[in-house]
């Protein structure tokens, strides 16, 4: 076993020497602990707190209302929109932040419905969202929030089944890039082509795929798109949400919350509602700028950084912390739910384990950070960011001591 | 002219001697400015800073993931909710914090038609929402969407004409606490005791009122209210608004956005969707942590604070500036919109000026900071804990001045 270990380490250290992305590590705070909870909250920029700070002094305390013009305030959505888009494949003027990822998920799918059924569409009796069914409970939840209020019905399927369930009556699809309990990346290209195919939207949720893989939405011809900021995206708790909207529908995207933000003249007060153009209808109320200025200065990691590097490494993380838990931890014990196959993965490992809740607590008290999803599920993420080749391998390392 | 000033000067000073929320000024960060913004942003209260560092530093930064249990982070918004209950004249466990208020006017405008509905009601045909045509846009834009999302007719009439038009197929009505523009005040209890004769549900939007005046929320049978926090709360930029839900209401309260932070186990990860208890019905996704601590850490400045002596102080400062107005300047140049009852008046004072536009914007080169509303308004909010007599008295004088 100790030669494996030793194997096991130099190999670690061997690749971490020739990470490209090794140096990006130190504009995070870390610690000792090995931090694989990236995928559930992001480290904090080291940056943050001292942007946030003249934030706080400075634009709110000295310059007060004037900030909403003077320091860019009020464009702040569509401004920090444009600096997510690269790492999703989009053009720029097609993203705005703002809100939760479940009240993004309601604008986008009843915006598609409603796009699906536009008079002008061959298409007016669609009445079917089909929703993955695996996908993180909230999607569904909202899902079916936007049926009853949109008056279609709800088909939920696991996502290898939405191909047989789509056709004449479906009129938008919601779908999980990757499930966030197994980890399984799913075929956005394929989906995206097969709902085209039967005539109806699909809206993709980014959460546990952004900033950790290239997503390709203009190349894939997504129609909508959502995903928190918080994960992968080191945005901070809760940090708001953005929406995708496709240039092409912009002039057709209705939103059900038409906030005063998504007026084409916000400051006209006018109490005839008119859509402003572009992704601005997306917009709903007052951005929340503390928040929002938190996470435009936590994208300042993604200077210089390729997404296709970002890809590679989390492919060579999980691929070696997958072998290190091979060689270390007995067999029978746990037993990975995420594919091996590179195209069929995200950037997070699960391994199912008798007790994972108990096992999970010991793992944080010695300085392992996953998380716990009920039943039996261990998750550890891996933001190739800051994660290394040495965590992966001491993580492997401590798990196979616990259930020693 | 030098003797009145003389005289409202010394009045400014006597009235500021004995005004009891004087201290409370210097728990703000303030300078020579005079800040009659507050209406719209209120000013940055100056413990912060300083909490929202450790928030970054050592929740975010250094606990992780761990800070939504041993932080307090998950139970946020509700928590928060109960500091505000106070200030609005609600018990606790009725409001929780998060989303923008366009989010929350949506959430209860469309729970309120629900529940106006239930099958168990005798109500069941009722089909119109009647909103305050005067209220600020977002409002009736929102409430045009959830006429639209479920079937029913919009009827936007003036506050005061409200009573005429409620009958059998009124639903729920929305209505503004107070003019935006002209700082009148309406008569809640007598408009929410109408609603209620004829069988409907009310919502009030207390983005104006909270803060600045009594809104007895429970004294008065409120069903649902929303209102935002970054104005008389001084929460920050785009601080997360609220929600109240009355107590006897919230087991029907059925909300639009179901989030999995409504579900009844949040963490079950389970496909159906079960409501929570409470007014943690109301909470969507995951809260905005850093702007929700900022605005924890702001509501600190009502610690010993009573609001019937904020609302003594507010009068008594709308009172002074619109003397201090009347002696200054010159006849004819500005006429006040705000009602001189006092049970008709908030806490600004809207002057209608030709060239307001220009008027405002060399005001604030003098500091004096209001705000313009287009055509033709100077709008000057007065927020009792940090605005003292000597500021109204300045700013109408350098008013008068410019308007020389």
């Amino acid at each position: 076993m100790s030669d494996v270990r030793d194997q096991l380490r130099s190999e670690a250290e061997a690749l971490d020497a020739k990470d490209e992305l090794a140096a990006k590590r130190a504009e995070f705070v870390l610690d000792e602990t090995v931090y694989l909870d990236g995928n559930s909250l992001g480290a904090l920029p080291a940056n943050v707190p001292g942007r946030l700070a003249e934030v706080m002094t400075h634009e709110w305390g000295k310059l007060r209302i004037r900030s909403w013009d003077e320091s860019g305030w009020w464009t702040a959505p569509e401004r920090i929109g444009d600096r997510i888009a690269p790492l999703v494949g989009a053009a720029p003027g097609q993203i705005v932040v703002g809100d939760s990822t479940s009240v993004n998920v309601f604008k986008a799918l009843v915006a598609a419905v409603r796009i699906a059924r536009d008079p002008g569409n061959p298409s007016e009796g669609r009445d079917e969202i089909v929703v993955d069914a695996t996908t993180f409970p909230t999607d569904g939840y909202i899902a079916e929030s936007a049926t009853r209020l949109t008056g279609c019905r709800l088909i939920p399927v696991a996502p290898g089944d939405v191909p047989g369930v789509l056709g004449d009556r479906t009129a938008a699809v919601l779908l999980n890039h990757a499930d966030y309990r197994t980890g399984r990346l799913h075929d956005l290209p394929g989906l995206t082509a097969a709902v085209h195919a039967a005539g109806a939207l699909v809206v993709w949720d980014l959460c546990h795929t952004a900033g950790a893989l290239p997503v390709g939405l203009d190349e894939h011809g997504v129609d909508l798109a959502v995903g928190c900021t918080y994960k992968y995206l080191n945005g901070g708790p809760g940090s708001p949400a953005y929406l995708y909207v496709r240039e092409a529908l912009q002039p057709r995207f209705d939103s059900p919350l038409p906030g005063w933000n998504s007026h084409a003249e916000p400051f006209g007060m006018r109490p005839e509602f008119e859509a402003a153009d572009g992704a601005l209808r997306g917009r709903v109320g007052t951005p929340d700028i503390l928040s929002m200025l938190a996470l435009e200065a936590s994208l300042d990691a993604w200077d210089g950084v390729s997404v296709d590097a970002v890809r590679a490494k989390s492919l060579a993380l999980t691929d070696f912390f997958l072998r290190c838990v091979g060689a270390y931890v007995p067999t029978g014990r746990v037993e990975s739910l995420t594919p091996a196959a590179h195209a069929e993965r995200g950037s997070q490992v699960a391994l199912r384990c008798e007790g994972a809740g108990d096992v999970m607590k010991r793992l944080v008290e010695q300085g392992v950070v996953g998380d716990f999803r009920a039943p039996d599920v261990l998750r550890f993420g891996f933001t190739p960011l800051y994660v290394s080749f040495g965590d992966a391998e001491r993580a492997a390392r401590v798990l196979a001591s616990t259930l020693a």
